[in-house]
């Protein structure tokens, strides 16, 4: 290995890490492009080489991949677009063909403010006294799920649905109960007890959400 | 002025408190929503009989008034959407007519998120060296403005042009370039030498901004 | 109503209202007690008037109350604990009978530092990519489990197991995943695409979570 | 007891209130001068009734009241200057006869930058490891004392000395080490054990710091 | 290049990295002076080599280097004085010439507590309403700028003056209105219609603040 | 020295990195366990990776080494626990045999709650006013020390102590006041005049606890 590929790796590892590292409470710089050139061992790109592209998200104005129901959605982040960095917030969107949903999910990290910007949905977020707080929302209207808190959307109306989310933290996180719960490897004992099914039924939920789990009856 | 008054005084105050006190780090419960009526003396309305539509926000699914020039806003925060407090977020509907221009202005307490819903704008903002980061925005397209920087908009596309931003404070603040210099009450002296104008320049400068001001040449 | 009477109703409320609005970060004061006598107007107590005995905690010498299914837990923070408040920290005492678990759940607002007491336990965390940590710990162990993130414990040993929880907020909050998605009213046919069952599968499970609920099939 | 009077009470409470509970992290508005006067509910002033001398302090142009060895502070926070509030900063004025000390001290909750603004001291702090860094400091030189540590001054000019503090906290607090000690009615025989000391000498060190203790020897 | 030659670059950038990336909040350690020397791979300073005078600046003894108008400042960050990093404050010198402005500005990530150690000073700042607080300040007095709020002084007396300022972050950035509107580069028919201005006028204004743009007009 | 080298000592100085620079609010990731090897230029380890092991702590099962006055304690933070990084928490076990104690000492940079695991421990803290809250705690109760306050422990039982304290930052700090005050090397004259004690009496304090140190009387 030659001294210059020492440096390359070397910048890749800085640029991640100040993905990894920063904390979203007030920066101490006006901005932080992660450094994406080897030719330089800044952190943070140059300022005076920073374009005004390097602040603007042009990945979303269409819809993502589509699941087989219906649900895409694009998260963005500091890993998508650099410009993010130190900034403490970030930004996703969501698409729903009729009938689609995102599931009860949270985000660990941060609250959520979302902008429905098509068609509608029914959506809403349960507290820690298990209230659940949903309702049908319709274009133009916002709602706020609070900071860690479960919530889920169903498109309820006749045409595709369409969210614009952002949050108070540049990597919100995100949870999705179904999948955490049931594909994840938690010994199967335990989930039993939690949701007062059989051996067999939790057996048959691993499958629908850990295809690869190898699992013990 | 009887008991029950006093209370309902006391309550609005209360009531008040919580949007002017609460700060935007980590919430030490779920929400609270400042309670609205006097016939309970805890500053959040109880959990128990808060409501989905506590959560949600109607009122910007149309522009705002416009302004002479064309432009219109709607900034949302806990005073017009009491769900927000203690959310860490708050946000804005802005419309333009062709044309239209939001002038340079900063957010002392916050970053912006701003997502192009309609149409097609020139915006950006300048950093601490002077350097300007602008650019023409389309439709779907996303911009981040970092926490305290100034910055601007102006359609200059064919057709109205609507942003939605958020912010990562529920109460970012805002003070418009002009107006906040010109509209003020600043000394004129000071300002003739900020600026390198005359006496009657900047007289004249303070009447298109304060009207009511008394200027003294 | 007496003007006496306001100012009864009027302390008890400003002594919730420190408990509510008060943020994590860092205090401006040494400590404020939750003022709980009406004679006066302030909101912490007089510093010169708290004891030592306000900021020790003696109500978990022994186990909570236990479930059915052998669980036990007695959470602390300012509401049980007024010398917490500000504090930035609370904690909880968790006992589990042979068998028994703490079924998944997590907290919106802190990590939590789980120290053995006494006893073997079973205990993990599932990160954002689905992946679970989990581990059986000894007595005198300690296990993190990261800001939001579902975990969960289960008693493996052949005698009861207690657990010392900490937390780096005064109410960490804390979610059940199954009665907050089961028990919360949540609509039917949103779970039913999320968890991959049948319309009378989820029926069941509300149920056993939510026996109030009216069900509709 | 009149309404009127509820009122007045109320007011000052809500006054303090103010002081007490906001933390020091991101403000949610411009500013926040405890409202002084009865004749509203506001726990704020209004905005509109500020005036650019709540913002002004003016009561340290000259030294405080010297001690008997030559110290005297003035130390400002929103107690005295009400403008501080929730601006996150607070500041303090030290003056020192030839010779006099500011003894060992730390501040619980801030750092401060120490400006000497007239005369020559030694002045330092002590780090985790109990490092000492110290040097003597001249006129227009600046010292940060990092957040915590203990540190202290001490006038070694032939002249007096004046110190400018500031804080990053509203309210950070202070420990002075010989009073906090000896003068606060720890157990005597726990500060034998600390200091290595005899009884007498403990009783000794206790009757220069605290001459109302009843000590019992 | 040598290896030798790498670990060199590699810590010249580690140095910048412990300024860019730390966040003003809470530290994690005493201090972390960022390491000059490339004799080793540490990002701070080891503890044990550093010295008092890290912690010791003084290079603001006298005025900085005045500008035609009379107005010098010395801005002091974790750049010019290192021990300053991760302390959460940083502070500045400004002198002022009979006569002498510091322009329009505002800091967008702190308070700033100004301390005039000599002279007369017409000082304010204008709130989200566009309100102005201004009055003159005597030595000794000490006015607070409110986080992010845009802020001037004017030196109203017959001898110079001299403020010292601190910040609560180690770098709270500054953008002066006068180049940041006019010499940043921002389309000239935007801030024809923000001030209102033809674009003769606008041309002339970019000429005053940015020799060096291309103007067209 | 080859380049492989050079990447070995990159990556001991990365792993090192996150402990120091992370800050102790918001986390921005799930968790980040500092890179142990240096196959890899990751700051944080993979997360594919990382174990449940990582987020065990099993080295406190027994007690650390005890003084020759019966305290032992074994401080957790990132260095010995590397799953705590950016966790925003760390702990702490102390052991006291009968009569043994933890002398006066503080942490800049948390709160502390501690459990009582075993005995009966005289305990407390002191406050700004220099008011002690101290109190006997006997097995299971908890006590809170706010952060920064000066506090301290004997055991005042027949039979050994042990405490479990949990903290709200991954690296609080610690100053004990004995050594901090005459073990660091203060200038003597300082000390005499700050505890009143007459220049041998200083010199034989310093004796104590710095026997390294060249006194001069």
């Amino acid at each position: 290995m030659s001294p210059q590929t020492t440096i390359v790796l070397l910048l890749q590892g800085l640029s991640l890490f100040s993905l990894v590292l920063a904390s979203d409470p007030d920066p101490v710089q006006d901005f932080c492009i992660p450094n994406p050139t080897p030719t330089t061992i800044h952190p943070c790109k140059d300022a005076a080489e920073a374009t005004a592209g390097d602040f603007v998200f042009s990945g979303m104005k269409t819809p993502g991949n589509f699941s087989e129901t219906g649900f895409a959605s694009i998260p963005v982040n500091p890993t998508t677009f650099p410009g993010l960095n130190t900034m403490g917030m970030s930004f996703v969107r969501a698409d729903f063909k009729p009938g689609a949903i995102n599931p009860p999910h949270f985000h660990p990290r941060a609250t959520e403010i979302a902008h429905v910007v098509e068609g509608r949905l029914y959506a809403g977020f349960v507290d820690s006294n298990n209230k659940v707080f949903a309702r049908v929302l319709e274009k133009g209207e916002v709602m706020v799920f609070p900071r860690g808190l479960m919530h889920f959307q169903m498109n309820v109306g006749e045409v595709p649905a369409t969210i614009f989310g952002s949050f108070n933290s540049q990597n919100p996180g995100s949870q999705r109960i179904p999948a955490a719960v049931f594909g994840s490897g938690i010994d199967n004992s335990l989930l039993e007890k939690a949701f007062g099914l059989s051996s067999k039924e939790i057996v048959m939920m691993r499958r629908k959400f850990d295809p690869k789990a190898t699992v013990k009856p």
